[in-house]
């Protein structure tokens, strides 16, 4: 047979052995910091029924959900007439009755309320998943990435929001990430633009007020003009959203500046008793009450959640926030939640950025046996089986070819240690071990070279 | 907005959390000894382009892949003649370029090719990750399910066979199953089938020898009877698959029996070198000769194995074997490799029907506060992060609700120690820890707390 041409598709990535472990890194400190905290791990079906996904993210998404094409005669239920219209996106649902998930948020809402039975509320999962979506590949965004989301439902208490706080102060020490965890409450957003009577023009303002920090002052002010606000209402507005002061300081602030608003209170409130509980924790990093922190997505209606790295440019490594009714779309009213995501691929680059990743992420194998032949392969059989019981990674080089073809197939996989056996090891019951970065050789017993590479 | 009705696509599934925590069991313990042999994980993205994949498994695998509609206007190159034709397998090559990865081989094969400059060989790597088949569902049988792969490929070795033997061997003794691994050569059966003569029947011979166990010697016969054989032949053939004995028993045989012939010896010869190494190796499971496993898959070329369980009725669950010309296809030939795949549901199948899971497997939170409200909450702040630092699981309960919801949502999550922290607590600086299985409840300070927890 003729040679095919090698590719992928546009915006999905193979991952080579360095990359794997470093990312089942970031995933595994997620994971443990998730369980620590009580979080159970479920999984849902890669694909859903298109039923399921489409008008959950607007009209452009629903063309960004990559559609898959039904088994067997996918024409059978298209008529001649209906398929030369070429109406394209009807016919897309009519030979599709399936796509890949777009996210997780729409699939846990759906497996919440087809599981009802099996779960008991409050319910605190994590999901660590790939999601598809087809927009324009370009540097940082992929057609096929992960998530790492994790979601308490069915409890209004402000202590899940601390405690999801302190999940994201965890696993960033853990990953020696240094972030600024920035807070802020949709009603505080929705009781400004009560304040200033303009709570149609909610969504307009919240889309400008979240560009304070990208574009500035004047441009939000053009902005909120074009969008039909008046001068004074404007000021009022920015005014608030431009208060500098400690955290504590913005919070009286804005209860003087929105106390005839019920909304605006009790976003206050919620914030206010949020950074009570914070005070008596010890995090590691920063929070900080952003007023303007708006966040794009619709569903959230109290507490809002974004991080960013102190030490690299990126934005946003995870964000979060409490909805007030997830499951609704699919049967299930009035089920409260609250959760975050980490944006596994983002972390990644900031610790590559930062050199972070730690030396064990290279490689799997921490000592291999040269291959001498077959003799002294009986003997290493022996002793990679007893180092192996020990928990330590351990491979014989499978041909008995020249040292030097073996020494670099060690530095190119990054092992760190080679064991040579050879007559005099195995007259002395010995084995030479060699640190592949310092080039040190010394000749130890099975116990002491255990000992020497459980220690390091 | 109206209700939707929930559900999935037939044959996928969803993972609650215990299933999930038992399924990450499997996953994990496979991983571990994966790493533990120096193997390295790699990923491929869940699309791979349908040149890729179509023509890999048959007809009628081309006919099951999942095939994914492309995005935008996917009527743009076809024309109205082309569509009205309705050539509906033709038509779905013209309007899909992208597929779900069938199995975990041929994006392997294409990975190495593509990546080919990234690659030191002998190149060991492990992929765990989920694949998609249009099979008809049913029972055991899914349209979603994990696999989970080891190869090393560049390398001719049998100490790679041996390895792999020696990895299935320790999975199957760390999930507590106790397991058959029938080795077989192809070489042998190609060997058997020219010694007769019927080199040309070679595929007609595997398929009917393959099912001996099964069916039986009767209906062997008079399978390969309707293929054409010569009752001699067929004499001759079965003589061979139904010796019984020792494995080496079973070597001496062979050798006799198929002397003249040059493939058949070097597949006896292979076999033979492969028990002399295991021979050396205390294996906790049993290994097998199996002159009548034949396999499937027709790229095998050498070793094969397959593992059944004791004590379980369910088919082989993990198989394997030696390829010559992996990477063929892809435009590089003559890279030998061999692989074992470990079947993750069929093993939780029979964790399952044997009740083999540990108990740890049930939930992912060790104790559980009871929340008694504000004042109480401060305390177990304090409390539950100097647990969590000691790497022990453990939530608060988020509403301050009736004893008897809490401790509910305690038993139905089989959290197995639940802290109650009341006034007298607060004062004695204690925790009263109640193990939910026996009722024994003791106050206890923190250390001796942790001590407690540390040591279940």
């Amino acid at each position: 047979m003729a040679a095919q041409k090698t590719g992928i598709p546009k915006g999905t990535r193979d991952f080579l052995p360095l990359q794997t472990v470093r990312r089942n890194y970031i995933f595994n400190t997620i994971k443990k910091v998730f369980e620590l905290y009580g979080y159970m791990p479920i999984e849902t079906p890669a694909m859903e029924n298109l039923s399921t996904l489409m008008g959950k993210y607007g009209e452009e998404g629903d063309k960004l959900l990559f559609k898959i094409l039904n088994l067997g005669n996918f024409l059978s239920s298209v008529s001649n007439e209906e398929l030369n219209k070429k109406e394209i996106n009807k016919l897309a649902l009519q030979i599709c009755g399936k796509g890949l998930r777009y996210d997780l948020t729409v699939p846990f809402a759906r497996y919440v309320v087809q599981n009802l039975n099996e779960i008991t509320f409050p319910f605190k999962r994590y999901q660590i998943q790939p999601v598809w979506r087809g927009d324009k590949p370009q540097k940082g965004r992929y057609r096929e990435f992960y998530q790492c989301d994790a979601d308490v439902i069915g409890s209004n208490s402000l202590i899940n929001e601390v405690e999801l706080i302190q999940i994201i102060d965890q696993v960033f020490n853990r990953l020696n990430i240094k972030v600024t965890i920035k807070l802020n409450n949709r009603k505080i957003l929705l009781g400004a633009a009560e304040n200033i009577n303009e709570i149609d023009k909610f969504n307009d303002i919240t889309i400008a007020v979240d560009k304070l920090d990208k574009i500035g002052t004047d441009k939000v002010v053009e902005e909120l003009k074009e969008k039909g606000l008046q001068p004074q209402s404007i000021e009022k507005l920015l005014n608030i959203f431009s208060y500098s002061g400690s955290n504590r300081e913005k919070i009286g602030m804005l209860k003087k500046a929105i106390i005839n608003n019920e909304t605006g209170k009790s976003g206050v409130e919620e914030i206010e008793s949020i950074f009570n509980y914070i005070e008596d924790i010890k995090l590691k990093n920063k929070v900080e009450l952003d007023i303007s922190l708006a966040r794009g997505l619709n569903y959230y209606t109290g507490t809002i959640i974004e991080v960013k790295a102190d030490d690299f440019e990126i934005g946003s490594i995870c964000g979060g926030g409490r909805y007030d009714d997830l499951t609704g779309i699919f049967g299930l009213p009035d089920i409260s939640g609250v959760g975050i995501s980490f944006g596994a691929d983002r972390i990644y680059d900031v610790l590559e950025g930062l050199n972070l990743f730690p030396e064990e992420t290279v490689t799997t194998t921490k000592v291999m046996f040269v291959n001498f032949g077959e003799k002294e392969l009986k003997y290493c059989f022996q002793v990679v089986e007893k180092i192996r019981e020990e928990g330590i990674s351990c491979e014989i080089y499978p041909e008995p070819v020249k040292m030097k073809k073996q020494m670099t197939y060690a530095d190119k996989n990054n092992i760190a240690y080679v064991a040579l056996v050879g007559e005099n090891e195995i007259k002395n019951n010995t084995i030479t071990l060699k640190n592949m970065r310092s080039g040190v050789q010394e000749e130890l017993n099975l116990s002491r070279l255990i000992e020497k590479l459980c220690a390091v």
